[in-house]
């Protein structure tokens, strides 16, 4: 949902989506069907790069993927048989459209484009050298960072660049590219972020998510591998594997709630996962209630679960307006109140005297939580149950998805009964760390070598916070600018 | 759904949603938000006209009620205690902007605006009498006709010649209205569109389904009554039956697909009745299966009601993406038949190998149905069992749904039997028109006396079709416009 | 000159141009070609209606000829051998898109399009019967009028109810139309405002200043007369005299400001028309100088020909900024002094030290003509004579020029002297009534039957002003309506 | 003239206008008249960048001065006391936002801006050394090598390092910069594009030329001189000379048609030596006419002194029509060759039978020129002496001005004869080189030391052309972009 919606702020955000293409003679088409399938991760802009051979084509704007790439002016310039494509939302003011990627670079040896879901978290540190040097920098993301470093780099062919400048950063990142004739796809040593491989015909693919296979009717093949470098050229598909290695820690998020249900990442399927994780809920936080049911669109696999688990009815309580969109009548002080509604109504009929289970995947700052319990009770509840699919929220992530500070993360804030006395409901609970992990098909959490990033919920980060420890400003451009 | 939208033209569609208010300072904003819980009646054009004791104000344009109430300079300058609303869904090229409601004229005792749900069944031959005598039409809607009969009324208020105009009219229509400084609320005689009644503070409100009421925090009072006038006023609600009596025959389709699940329209609550319909389709249409999995999102509450009633797990097999907007990616030729997945996913995982009972809730040309039977097999699906929340849809509605000519009517072409293979299904099957009444609480369809309007299943159509039935060209104007 | 320039507003602004070709495979580009020659009658708004011999095609908008015609899917669709166009400036807030010319209607023997220039002085009156008898405006513009009585006519043929209605309006109109398949084009019977006949080819053409007829290489045939009525259609050009004879009236205006210095009209050269009055003016008002100034760019002409005749040299002491559009830089309350210099600049080198005649068309309410006095002072002139090529604007027009009401003229408020202390000048002067009509080659004016019409010197109004004596609100509509 | 219009292409055209603002709390309004002021220098795109002793702030765009910067959203964020803008023609595709000065960058010791007049000419040999040591270009403008060679300067200030950069560069340039607080302007050593020095209260300005010092009121004081560096800071104004000193070269096509007749530029009254090149023009090449007509509008002060001269009557014998805009009716073939008269039409009644003398600028192509003399012909001129107030251009410009390839000139391809037939006058003549000295009140050129740039007549350039003279491709990026 857009950010401009000031009813929906109460999630976390995955930062970004990636796809890439090779030797397809519609890649732009291909591209742009898949960056739609992955238009969850990133609703603010969208971007595109083909490469016919000798030339770069690029088109990138802000707004929906279907607005930006439904004209046929627009899609007959973008030429080639590799492409790679990028989904966006970003964090604050920064909008600007010179942040929108792919970026593109002209090196010394050819032209280079590069598109990143993750984020770095030492490159502030390293664009403060980079400008000392000479660098100019002209986006304020992490990314350009990768782009100066390549350009300074020794060696003398672009994939070379690219693997050196990546051995220089930290942090989380899936990243496709094009240069030198090829499409590269790259996931960072611990594998933060999902990126899978297709293949459609005889050309090659990487996505974000398996959704964006099936849209286009490609194949699943594998995961890309954690610290692993996948290069897709004319003579197919090519693995090295540049990075030290360390044992995988893939985002659990993903599970919970960024990835969309029908994708499978990382080996395992999203949606089965949720409502495993619906059952956990259900055993360790059983409640006598009537009905089961979901807050939408998210909490709709989990509460299956529960209710499967629980035994009890699972019903449509709330229904989603799915006309809500990026701008909206904008509140009035007497209408503030009525906010909520404008995206969920309750089904007053079915929940009249009911005792609810309501079930919601998360809690961040609890605003929407607390409106909806309020709506339920206006509605006529009996009772309502709060049972979140999740362990508490208590720490921010710095590898590429949107938080809150973690000061501003209820349960950071509160304990589980001052949350439920926050919010409330009658009572309220979440799903425990172990049992995140039983649902993930494993014995329990493995506090040595978890297996996943968790560290939203432990504080257990893998990855060094380099920029986050730095003290100085982290301004990254004196220039404000607007449109 | 918008009608650019190639992928998505297989169920009929509700023209239009009304909503009014009278007494409130803030009329204007109460009527946005109550056309934004109503888009789902018509998603091409909404307006909006106020009246503040003097002067009467407007706002209308092409898009969604969001984009259009959006702008604070817009809202401020639409000022008055009273509004009415419309939002509004045209069938063919007539995308004009002077067709869009609410419709205004200045007449010899005052202004007078109006906005329509419905159709008006003999509209055309009402139009060429009244060009005879001189009157000039700026729209080709049915709805302007009310309004030259009233200009031509000899009635001396504006009421008076509303009820004289309405008289002469026949067909479907609720129908908002404002002048004479009050709101008034009319439903035709066999009340075949839905019309409520609400409250808010001091102010009294209508509104096409009581989830226009929900938004706003207004308290549902009652259905307007087939053949009521309802006005409200300074004075509160006054009604009125200038119209002879005639047995209700609300549409039945509303239940099965129109209206929001959790509205209460014509005293029954829909969510429940699209369950009982699920239900009524399992104890009719039994068959060995898996899985029940819903068509998003209209299949939805049918096919909760399937799985209790079969005892069968109900899981999200189709995943919908809610991205697709109003322009898509135009589908070059290779491309086009991955058409369906810009709205549709296969939830691979869980579907292969398994035998599925689908829940969708009618059939029209079948197109879709066609493709997402396909989409099952390719996701590996062992079985497929299409199971319809609606008897077969055999004639066209002239009561204000917009439908394809008989001609194009799947069921209209073909046996079930016929049907089954066209869409490739395993089985296929329609809930009975005897079933429908069942599921409406009824002990069956009264033949005489049926209740409700089915004449899209059963050709029973209960008021005149004067236009139909009439030979002349149906061009409305000799002008064609861009824009 | 758009009207949102705060700093171009003391000027009369014609109203209208009008447009009509007939027997043309290309009528809608030579329609908009002719209207983008007339752009200076009217740059609010313009449209264009084509008929084919079965179908109208219309295309209206807010905007500039060559914005709105520039479009190949808007040309592509107005297809036909006749045409009508009109451009259009509105005075008021009244800038609306129903009121957009040319306007059209489906009457019972076809379909009508009519655009027009001028002002009908009872329209407000016959509006008001017209409503009494039912008829329902849709604009706000006199011209529906015209339609109306057209419709409520019981002659048996659209040509023949234009007649018909346009002998019951009062006020001055060049009106072309569509109807029967033929083009038709109308001169009030005091010819106050001005329209030509030409011929391209086997095509017959009317436009309101002979530049259009240059612009598409059509040839001059001849003024249409005062009275006349201009049939053009497949047997060439017809002409009827349907109205009581009266003494021609043109307006004498259109040679001192609206008419383009390129066109012929009523029979006289422009430009040489605007020499002529400046060396009458030269002659009544002879000062010592050292040059002569145009204020550009109406003023040049005068200006040419006072230097002439005054022997002084003609120099181009303000220079015009021909970039200041639709918008502009919003004033500031510190830099709003600086307002006119958006537009003027004076050519400082040339003018310090010097004495000027500065030449200018006409003083409405003065507030441009004391700018460019004091602007002249700063940048160094000696002394400033101000000669005005025309009599002082004492009155208001009513027949389709846009002036300030009569409380807001200058020359209605003041003296001459008055007014040259008001505006800083050291002198100035404007043309006699007597000089004006000897510029027009005449002996003087003949008070008894001037020629011309020259109310707003004069207040000699030649035709009736029911609306203007009729004391009855003014207000046309109750609705006010947004974009 | 916005580059769109296909019938305005046969004019060289200045790339650009500066302008600076030091000291001023209302710097970035300022700035936008100045460059409305200048908007002749370049139709296409302006920017603006101001500064509040922290933070820089930006906003560019492509269109109009007075459309960017209308709107208060935009001016109200455009805070601080210091700003720099520019207006921009550009030559080719290359139509791109990131391409719209003034550049920006952060640098190592703070931010920098910079907007640029002029070309350098070996910035692609520059470009292509930065690139290989690491340095990443964003624009294709020349000035971005400016900007890199400053990051990569050793330096330690930020002044210091752009000019070691300037030091490295050849071409022509007149520069505006802020950075350490202060505003910075630069003329080239040989001075080739204009700028001067103005003061507005306590606040010091720099503009190209002295009518966007004349529109804010603000005094001239003097033009800055050749290889001069004016620094503007809060101590007032600080001059430095930090180039080997150059004898001057002013581009001497300024004077004849890119500078504003209302400016003073390089000293010296820009209208009042148009007339007098006018005059010499006519003892150069005397005819016996009727009539001199300037070509509207870049002709009419040359055609004044023409006029005077030869003792002959001025007259406008050519209507321009001022609505020609951005976009026009797209010509259909049968249309395309009235493509003149959508800007210029003749003044019939004036040229009938008359022998006229035809005054313009400069023949580029000679496309205007032949289509003007036949409309003459048309409009039944007896005969047409041409008479261009300026020597054959027969050589490309390098150094800021956008000319067609030196093959394309028609001086360059063909004798004044030949010229003379091809373009259908009866006598054509252009002003000699001598003339033109003598114009600029010289005794003649003096070919060791001509005192102005003259290269487009002589071929005589005074600055090297080292990207010129490389043989290798011109392509500066290897990406297409849209929009």
């Amino acid at each position: 949902m857009p950010t401009t919606n000031p009813y929906d702020d109460d999630k976390l955000r995955e930062e970004c989506g990636v796809f890439g293409i090779f030797g397809h003679h519609d890649a732009a088409a291909h591209t742009a069907l898949g960056l739609h399938a992955l238009q969850h991760r990133g609703q603010e802009a969208a971007g595109l790069v083909t490469f016919d051979g000798e030339q770069f084509q690029a088109h990138r704007a802000l707004g929906e993927v279907g607005e930006i790439f439904s004209k046929q002016e627009v899609m007959k310039e973008l030429t080639g048989h590799a492409a790679i494509g990028h989904v966006r939302y970003s964090t604050s003011g920064g909008t600007l459209v010179r942040n929108i990627q792919p970026l593109f670079a002209d090196m010394e040896f050819g032209g280079f484009a590069i598109a990143h879901n993750g984020n770095l978290t030492n490159a502030r540190s390293l664009r403060r050298a980079l400008v000392k040097r000479g660098s100019l920098f002209q986006s304020t993301t992490d990314t350009e960072t990768i782009i100066h470093l390549m350009a300074t780099s020794i060696r003398t062919n672009l994939t070379g660049r690219l693997i050196d400048a990546l051995l220089q950063v930290e942090g989380a990142y899936s990243v496709v590219a094009i240069c030198d004739d090829q499409v590269i796809g790259i996931r960072d040593p611990y594998g933060v972020r999902p990126l899978v491989l297709g293949k459609l015909g005889s050309a090659y693919l990487l996505a974000s998510e398996s959704c964006a296979l099936d849209i286009i009717g490609a194949e699943f093949v594998r995961d890309v591998e954690p610290g692993e470098v996948v290069v897709l050229n004319r003579g197919g598909v090519h693995s090295l594997r540049p990075f030290p290695q360390k044992s995988s820690r893939f985002c659990v998020f993903e599970y919970i709630y960024f990835a969309r249900p029908d994708s499978v990442v990382d080996g395992i399927d999203v949606y089965s996962t949720r409502k495993a994780i619906g059952r956990h809920l259900a055993q360790e936080n059983a409640v006598e209630a009537d009905l089961v049911v979901p807050v939408p669109d998210s909490g709709v696999p989990g509460a299956i679960g529960y209710a499967e688990e629980a035994n009890l009815p699972f019903e449509l309580g709330i229904i989603r307006n799915h006309y809500v969109g990026r701008t909206f009548i904008e509140p009035t002080d007497q209408i503030r109140h009525f906010g909520v509604r404008l995206k969920h109504n309750p089904n007053r009929a079915l929940i009249e005297g009911k005792r609810l289970v309501l079930v919601d995947d998360s809690i961040v700052r609890g605003t929407t939580s607390r409106k909806i319990v309020e709506m339920m009770r206006l509605a006529g509840a009996k009772e309502v149950h709060m049972r979140i699919a999740s362990p508490p929220t208590t720490h921010s992530c710095f590898y590429g998805i949107d938080t809150p500070e973690k000061e501003k993360l209820l349960a950071h804030q509160m304990t589980v009964d001052e949350m439920c006395s926050h919010i409330g409901a009658d009572s309220l609970a979440f799903l425990s760390i172990e049992g995140l992990y039983r649902a993930m098909g494993l014995p329990g959490r493995d506090d040595k070598k978890p297996g996943y990033c968790d560290a939203c919920f432990t504080g257990d980060y893998p990855l060094s916070l380099t920029d986050h420890e730095d003290n100085e400003s982290g301004q990254l451009s004196l220039l404000a600018e607007l449109g």
